[in-house]
């Protein structure tokens, strides 16, 4: 049995900069040889949104959150001078320029590092997502988990 | 002398959704036995303030604040998709509907819960905000209080 | 060797409000004998801006960025209730009657607490700015340096 350190971080926004934040620290503890969890919970859940339009059932609320909000992490806009979507094309603009990864490479590569990334069930309800909608080979569970990862880390982040 | 597990959450947001996932990891982890407290500086005061239009002295700027701040957790704006107000209506909307908490039951839960809930004194003085404004049987403390709490927890979180 | 506590926050934000949160716990924590670093990455990098225009050759994009950002702590917006820069004189006013710090005397107290004030090189560049426009004495670094700090610590929080 390793005694791994361990890193969970709680991705709750559907920002474009944050999440990148969140990716690049959780993509550096794994190289630093880290158990790595992503918990996405409400707006962050829209990171791991597949990118075509999934036909499913929904109720007429859920319709309306699954239009408003982003499909998938390269749509999701900036925190802070968003711009109207000009803010997002000028950092990946920057992105490839400095040769820097944008979020959709982020998360495939926190995917080659076994980097756990979880969907907060609870809030998918909330949100009207279905598993159909979201990236496939990702684990599903609720606080509990997300406890259970967190009470005994080393670097425990809400983002 | 019981060694119990500690969470410490700073809810800095006055966002309807940001309190309530601070809310849900704060009662799931007193769920789980864990020592539980959540230090509401800056605008996550008003999560703590009294529904009702409360009679105190106050100077013109903070009487501005007063006024311009929600009275109360019913109150809050969502942080994404506001929409002057339709988006908290949609959130109570799907709540309602999958049998889940309300910010105003999460935080009478944590009450419930013996989960320690804090106003930071010194944030209260720059916003204006008096005792009589807030819940009763609440804490009152700065931030010696808050890292004496968080320097040996093992959930810490800035929401 | 001492074995200090540590308290090690990352600060994404440029908002005026959440900065000073991050420096009110910095400086308690180092007040409470912590070693203690803060991280300033994406928009927190503003904090650490000059007031002055500093002349550096930079590309479109990046002369951009350096236009539209806030030109150091003191010219930062409110994370709610900006009203287009009547917010931060409201918060500036009442810090001022209550005798609370605004935010460049909190980074000054921070410096003469020997607090680590570093800036992230990966997003300097994405953002386009040069260690010319920041102020002088504080360190450079990146994720891994950040994780170094923060994988032992004993308060962990992104801002």
């Amino acid at each position: 049995m390793t005694e791994k350190k361990k890193t969970t971080i709680v991705l709750f926004s559907g920002d474009y900069d944050k999440a990148m934040a969140a990716y690049i620290i959780a993509n550096g503890a794994a190289a630093y040889d880290h158990e790595v969890t992503i918990f996405h919970t409400f707006w962050g859940l829209n990171a791991l949104r597949k990118d075509a339009d999934i036909q499913v059932k929904k109720g007429f609320m859920e319709k309306m959150f699954g239009r408003m909000m982003p499909k998938g992490a390269d749509k999701m806009g900036l925190s802070k001078m968003n711009f109207a979507g000009f803010g997002p094309k000028m950092i990946k603009n920057v992105i490839k320029k400095h040769n820097a990864m944008p979020l959709p490479d982020l998360i495939e590569m926190a995917r080659e590092q076994d980097i756990k990334l979880v969907a907060c069930t609870m809030t998918m309800d909330l949100l009207g997502l279905q598993k159909e909608e979201l990236l496939d080979n990702i684990e599903y569970a609720g606080v509990a988990a997300y406890l259970g990862d967190a009470e005994d880390g080393n670097v425990n982040l809400f983002i």
